[in-house]
């Protein structure tokens, strides 16, 4: 896909299911829906942004965990994207 | 059309349509309806804006995703626009 | 008129109806009424405000389009003018 | 009457009627009251305020033009007057 | 009274009734009762408040115009006090 | 108690009765209930906070004014506390 | 686990009981449920955020006093464990 996000934008791609990692099983909360996963495939070029310098610190692959309802959905070839601000990931998986 | 935006607005022409692209094809999410594509048609010049400075980074006749319900609309020539900040688009399709 | 806006603000006379320009006619949407045009009829020195520089970048006898319901109203020798910020007008038409 | 406005605030006494000046007659928007005319009685004495310089523009007995519903009221041998920020005057008559 | 505000803040004595000074007779406005005297007992230090420097400009024992509503009400041998920020008185009398 | 308050942080002990001081006799006010009396228990360390230098002006043992219902509540050895940011500490008591 | 916080952030473990340090017990507040005790499992690496320098002042290990209901929930191995900002921890319990 050739999407640039805007300053400090990153595009993620949700993952439905739970996530397996080496060292366990990262599920986002059922119950209160508050977290979910999703594999970054999109980082924008960070920079003086609001009069401020932002770092990415994100890298495409990574398989990260933000909060649900954050950011923009769009859809590409069928599947649903999320664009959304680096400063609304919570955490890297590895 | 002759129009010039303020600090760093931007003039876009919202695509009702999908946007097909050398990659693929862009799609709103029709469901949610949270994001839109549209072509740059004019773009401000930037500078300090609220004390800070702000470089362009969208070009004219550039398809870029924004945030729906952002922005202005105005009519030119029986053709609706909206006038947005460049912080209020997300990415630019290539 | 002699009326000096303070700071960066602007006095607008507003335009009830289309706006013919050499390259074709501005319509405010009149469905959602969102954006308006005016002409500058008085313009505020700017400089130091809250703390910061600002530059004003229209002039009088300019065309603008601003974001409706944006500033304050006020009567002088029986027609309506609006007084805003230079921030909220949109872009300058030519 | 004796006085002194903190920071950058301005005592004004509203006026109730038309205003004429050399070039005209002002009038708050009746309509929708939006705006009002007062004459500066007081004038603050600026400076750092919020941590930002702030230089006054306005003198006793200026006629200015100010957003209604803005400051604060008080009674002074029975006339009635308002003290507000230097910020929410947007013009001074001339 | 030993009690020492803490920062930009004021300790003030309401008063109830009209206030003659030596240039007339202050009331607060008892339509709207949006402002209220209050006579200065105790003043904070000042200093580095929140990032900014702040200097004290009422002294204890002044007499000064505040914003009613504005403010943390105590009660001290049987009488009541305010305690409010700077900020939030309006002007000094005299 | 062994507890740390984090940045500018206070730990309170409230005072449900009344407070009698060298001075005279400190009281909450009854009827609107808007201040609290209670001792300092624990301070943070200040510091850096947020970009901005903090000092910390309470120290352990002092009583302060608060307003009530700012800070968060917990209970150590049957005893509820409360802890606040030195900024909603409004006074010290001496 | 392999989580790293992005910036501030700090992955604790919440405790559900009440929690016995060498000087006592800790309680949060059964009755109006306002803090909570957890354990840092996480510790992001600090550093610029948001044009501010961040300094992490909690390590693994430690038991932490936060408010409750702040920050974002997630499951890892039938875990429930939380994500939140350093700001958004009150104290360190020892």
């Amino acid at each position: 896909m050739k999407i640039t996000p805007i300053f400090d934008r990153v595009v993620l791609l949700p993952k439905e299911a739970d996530s397996k990692t080496a060292s366990g099983i990262f599920l986002p909360t059922a119950s209160q829906e508050k977290s979910q996963l999703g594999k970054v495939v999109a980082v924008g070029p960070g920079g003086m942004i609001d009069g401020k310098e932002v770092k990415m610190q994100v890298k495409v692959g990574q398989e990260v965990l933000y909060a649900k309802y954050s950011g923009t959905e769009f859809d590409f070839e069928g599947k649903k994207y999320i664009i959304i601000k680096q400063s609304d990931i919570l955490a890297i998986l590895e």
